[in-house]
């Protein structure tokens, strides 16, 4: 029986072996989920790149190129990190450049420690990725990208619904997939409660994140798309 | 109002301003609770060390000393690390220099970041912990030294209750704390139980961990000792 594990934040993926596994990166608000908006729209390939000049530089070789600081889209940018922008017909069969520091470190992480393969999870394509994932038959690690390295409720929220799902088919003898089920079940009936909660705190408040994008987030099934690393580029 | 946060692992401590504030060191299975039964039962000081050639060198200076490996007293030693060896009452008045690798490590790293206070922090020292917390009125950081640096059940669950019982003096922003609180809250009535739910896991099965141990270490205010950080030493 194969085993699934959930690592709260980047800095602690070197204690995890991710040899011949499938790691799932989580970013939920809002990397993971806009970029499945994105390929729901039809985009072609999307590139992650960590910092704004980076990313900037791929304006010169036929992408889009999307960047946001403080929720708001960086100006000369084409678009920012919403997930409603990505929502555009007019995206269908571009190439995106799309920063995103947390989750862009957690796929170099991922790639570099050896994962055989990374895709990308969220609310809005939680069955689809729990259909792929049981038809892989591999050791599965749930990386949550968290909030500057440290633990957050809506990636961790999402690992326990994923493992929930998974339950019946992996082994979950790990202590962070066990406390990750424990709060997914007590809330799955109201999700969008949950990631709310941490709006009374400094960090939504300092992100200046809309409520309609936190329950935008938290639908599920918006696609079937499960967004997957090839070499350098996310595609579907 | 002062705040509480959470930390999951040492591994994390790292991301977290500690200047001026109170930390809780926990270390549940078993460091924590044996040195608050160490106390209990009289003992002058505990130096916790992180090895056992160093913690075998202090059997020259007036020490007992404690050191496990794989649950089993290492021979030559006078003591293990359960805590029912640390209610024999032929301790009382002694000096012990301890081995706990998380525990000592936790320690060290609190007080190498400018921690102002620590403390021990264990299910058996709740009630006495959480009323030393409130007259100290300084914000608090609650670290739990994890398995290996991986995030555990059984510090994360008391991480909980500690916060929950401060919840209307400090505030609470932290992801990591809000999460800590909702696993307590709904286990509180069956705290041997959850923490048991590991012992499904390898981690339990390689520990040869007792069940009587895991039943001991989930009981409630055994003690009022708050041992705490003096230079090396732990007293009371």
């Amino acid at each position: 029986m194969k085993s699934i594990e959930v690592v709260y934040s980047p800095k602690l993926l070197p204690l995890y072996d991710l040899n011949g596994k499938l790691v799932v990166v989580i970013d939920i608000l809002r990397a993971s989920s806009t970029i499945c908006v994105a390929f729901e729209t039809g985009v072609n390939k999307v590139l992650p790149v960590a910092g704004i000049d980076e990313c900037y530089m791929f304006k010169d070789f036929d992408f889009l190129i999307a960047a946001e600081r403080n929720a708001v889209k960086v100006p000369t940018f084409d678009l920012g990190n919403s997930p409603f922008e990505f929502q555009n017909p007019l995206l269908a069969g571009k190439n995106i450049a799309f920063t995103t520091t947390n989750g862009t470190k957690a796929l170099k992480m991922a790639k570099m420690q050896g994962a055989k393969e990374i895709v990308i999870g969220s609310f809005l394509n939680l069955s689809a990725l729990c259909k792929h994932i049981e038809a892989q038959q591999l050791d599965v690690v749930l990386l949550c990208a968290g909030w500057k390295d440290k633990y957050n409720l809506e990636d961790s929220i999402f690992a326990g619904a994923v493992a929930s799902q998974l339950s019946e088919q992996f082994t979950k003898t790990d202590d962070a997939c066990i406390a990750a089920i424990d709060l997914y079940e007590h809330h799955a009936d109201k999700l969008a409660e949950i990631i709310r909660k941490s709006s009374h705190a400094n960090r939504f408040q300092l992100l200046h994140l809309h409520t309609d994008d936190v329950a935008f987030c938290s639908q599920l099934d918006y696609t079937q798309k499960v967004p997957k690393l090839l070499g350098e580029y996310l595609v579907v």
